[in-house]
């Protein structure tokens, strides 16, 4: 199934997302509050899809977890960025965090911040962490994840770099757009052969498949969750493969009217426009 | 005015705190829905006080902040913590972050995780922002805060220095405890003159004074808010002095049982008995 949060103009309402239509479920409250009450809901919500509904077209998708708990990324999680980055493979889980504050829509317009131009792009597979866990073993993570949606892991390379702390530089507001919505795990089966790729104006600089990710997801929710209190709503930015602009020669950040869009294989696509802050 | 969150045995409720009494708001709603609401609120607070009230021996403070939007520390940010942890000082502000979830009530036991014993403290002036902003000029930083707290930016130092990025270390479950209450700025005027210490088992392990800041509250409310939009309830951990186990020849670490008492002139004390995780 494909959960959306959504604006018809009636305000942001829960939605499925049924070929190029969207049908509201009906319920109240927000995405979490669905994700949580989950197993109760499921075998109603597989029947929504009847009535009238929405074309996509029409109506506004707003980030599918707009006020997710935690948002922690991981860094140098594929091989081709790892060398392009010029830092050794780690060996251990190297995790940073976006704050939630940068939460964007999928297509709302990305902000280049006044003295923070060098802004570039990641693309990511983003876990929506569905269940309640600490100490979660290797072999049950799979059980903790509620579904998958795309990210762009937005970054401003000179605050990110200003300091060995990346935390600050890739949470500027808006840099953390998701969505177009979360596919649920049973659509997907295995998350580790997914291809994803990111364009800018049209080119391609990032092309891959999450079969190349150092450690997998299921490494990184046992690694956290030995830590954490993983919640429903929590967000797993999974790492980004090689091809980002800070490695190209020269440098290429993005700019104002550049178009940055992210895909991967059956979870959709999220498109950005760059714009300067006012 | 002393603002707290606290259960009497009937849930969470707010209260002012005058003396060695608490006395119920009355209003409905979290700490943050009344920071929001508190140039409205602010006049009838200040008669609540003349009923009964509870003695506050017999009612457990909770976290006056239980779930705040985002929670960012600075790193190295007194000159003999520096020293003492063999950096150099930072020409730019260094900030991570604790997850939401590591939030733990001010006389709560403070767990020592499975696989993870290097525990260790860090008193800290915290600072809950009261006015939402972005792009906060210095001279107007101080009325973006609401109030202060004592804080104990709890640290688990393997996993700190296992990576270079420092958040998932300062952010395991209960390693953030705060309060006892916040007390409201027009209270404590300037806060760069308040002496801070944190003993454990009676036996003072650092003392300082927040005019020793190298980046003082009004810097560092001034950088953030270049990045990220500062939201009421948001909290600022603004660093610690010297005097950590970590430093200690050899270093000691906290152990189960372990009596860890934070205080700071004027905002209170809290005090935590360190424990196992089951």
């Amino acid at each position: 199934m494909k959960i959306a949060l959504f604006d018809a103009g009636a305000g942001p309402r829960t939605g499925v997302v049924k070929g190029d239509r969207i049908y509201p479920t009906g319920l109240a409250g927000s995405t979490v509050d669905l994700i949580e009450r989950w197993n109760e809901l499921a075998p109603g919500l597989a029947g929504v899809g009847t009535g009238e509904g929405h074309a996509l077209s029409a109506v506004r998708l707003l980030a599918p977890v707009p006020r997710p708990g935690k948002i922690f990324a991981i860094g140098l999680n594929y091989a081709d960025h790892i060398a392009e980055s010029a830092m050794g493979t780690p060996e251990c889980q190297v995790w940073f965090t976006k704050a939630v504050t940068s939460i964007n829509p999928p297509y709302a317009p990305v902000l280049i911040a006044r003295g923070a131009p060098k802004v570039d792009y990641e693309v990511e597979m983003v876990a929506v962490i569905g269940k309640r866990g600490k100490h979660i073993a290797r072999e049950d993570a799979h059980r903790h994840v509620f579904g998958y949606c795309v990210g762009n892991d937005v970054t401003e390379r000179g605050w990110q770099l200003e300091t060995p702390q990346w935390s600050l530089g890739k949470s500027f507001d808006t840099h953390a757009p998701i969505g177009p919505w979360i596919t649920t795990t049973d659509e997907i089966g295995d998350p580790h052969g997914l291809d994803l790729s990111c364009s800018v104006n049209g080119e391609v600089r990032q092309s891959s498949n999450t079969r190349h990710l150092v450690f997998n997801l299921w490494d990184q929710i046992a690694h956290l969750s030995q830590a954490m209190t993983l919640e429903p709503g929590d967000l797993l930015f999974t790492g980004t493969p090689g091809g980002v602009g800070m490695a190209m020669k020269p440098p290429q950040f993005l700019k104002a009217g550049d178009t940055v869009r992210c895909e991967i294989a059956g979870l959709g696509a999220i498109e950005t426009t760059m714009q300067d802050e006012a």
